[in-house]
């Protein structure tokens, strides 16, 4: 890390274990660049799995995908390297506008979860992994349906479906995007309340909802009316925003998961952080950068 | 985290993403209760797995003792839970002093590994799994013999050899410990290198050698030479300490690993940060703790 100083903070360890005062490094990551200039890190590598399986399940609703994820880890273990959560509506957005996707299971399930498990062991224990937790899944009522593919180029398709979301929302118009994350157990209650008060804000809102549900974390996006004009939808953004941030909040979570504060969140941090927690940051902040020239404007 | 200022700073979230500003509990985390004090944590639960398999495995060197680590890894990926090493010299202090201990393996090897597979299908996969490891092990020559507990009481008797190793080099009298760690390929280089220092030190001292090499920490203590009088070789402890703290941090290594710094290493600290790092962690202290209240006279 550079310093506002210009120092260079070196903290290029590769231990798994060092305990040898305060852990500097902490304080730099996820600072989105207001103490210091990260310009070099250290990465641990692990081996390449030797095979892996994917599944395109469909379920009936958020609490059977939660129900599927504990099932995916009960049968693999940290072997599950992936669990996304895909609803139909916006599945639909990229089944309409992004050219050469096909729908995975008709008819049409409520919601979709991609899942993905890696073996060590090789192509066939991935496979035999996802196929037991998939019989269970199904036998137990938790899964509706299922695809697994069984090429490389068909995995490739269905994880195409999965990266054509967020983009597959520009055409349906303008779009609020929020970054939520809350506990595990919650996020069937933060989708359904979130549902109520989004609707009972901008009826007629379109939930463009997925994201990584083994991280608790949606992108729990609104995008406006079908048809409607994107000027009577503009002015509801900070009504909806503060409504869903708020519920997150509510229910033990946070207003931003993976994209951070920058600017547009700003407000959003000084209005609801924990005012103790405000002040440390901002002495932190202070002390460290008292000029103020690292990446002004930014977090706080 | 209870601060200086009496205020309660609340970071106890159950999210696996949050990035909303500094992330302040790493801050507390082995800041040894220097900057508040920690009065609750969050913990993440897993499922307990469903099987175990212990091994005790003979070696010939450290060298060996990694490769073995690097077979057990790719056999078992993150099911490895346990990778300990054990020198000859401890092992047999524990022997001698510990009543109830029985040797592992005869003829004794000069160097052991004590390997725990977990399995989250079961009993019989952990064995198949260690059983599988070990056959490719003694083919390739890595491990010279192995033992494979068949009952809880047995692998609790090979765990109870590894717990008494600290206990065990009292009744040989005085011993120098460090708590080092090394980046793991470094680990044979830095026992050799360390050996040939204390013995120019301090000759006829005993290396009581032992650790968790899955994370290249080792508890690298000396002991006094057998039959001398404690009060020559108390003379010795702060060049030892020298030599083997100079030569960890030497191979980009750390002089403390898990046991943190306190009031014992407090001065090493000082004399072998990066003087970026520790005017940081000093600036840190001022604005956090002004008083210096927390904790004082340890760390820094």
């Amino acid at each position: 890390v550079v310093l506002p100083t210009g120092e260079r903070l070196d903290d290029l360890r590769r231990l798994r274990k060092d305990n040898t005062g305060y852990d500097l490094k902490q304080l730099f990551i996820g600072a989105e660049g207001t103490l210091g200039v990260i310009t070099a890190a250290v990465l641990r590598l692990v081996p390449r799995p030797r095979g892996r399986q994917l599944a395109w399940v469909g379920v009936a609703s958020p609490a059977a995908a939660l129900a599927l994820l504990a099932l995916a880890q009960a049968h693999a273990g940290s072997g599950l390297v992936a669990c996304e959560l895909v609803g139909e509506t916006v599945l639909g957005f990229a089944l309409a506008h992004v050219p050469g996707l096909r729908r995975p299971l008709e008819p049409p399930p409520p919601w979709s979860v991609l899942l993905e498990v890696a073996s060590h062991r090789g192509e066939d224990d991935a496979r035999a992994t996802v196929e037991a937790l998939l019989a269970e899944a199904l036998a137990a009522g938790v899964a509706r349906d299922a695809v697994l593919p069984s090429s490389q180029a068909q995995a490739d398709a269905l994880w195409r479906i999965r990266e054509s979301l967020s983009d597959a929302q520009r055409p349906e118009g303008l779009s609020f995007k929020h970054d939520i994350a809350v506990p595990l157990a919650r996020i069937p209650e933060f989708i359904e309340r979130a549902d109520a008060c989004v609707q009972a804000l901008a009826p007629g809102a379109r939930i463009a909802c997925f994201g990584h549900l083994g991280d608790g974390n949606l992108h729990y996006n609104v995008s406006q009316p079908a048809g409607a004009p994107a000027a009577a939808f503009e002015p509801l953004r900070g009504a909806v925003a503060e409504a869903v941030h708020a519920l997150a909040l509510a229910l033990d979570g946070t207003l931003s998961a993976e994209h951070g504060i920058g600017q547009l969140k700003r407000e959003a941090l000084a209005a609801t952080a924990p005012p103790v927690a405000l002040a440390l940051m901002r002495r932190l902040k202070a002390t460290i950068d008292p000029a103020g020239i690292m990446n002004p404007g930014k977090v706080l």
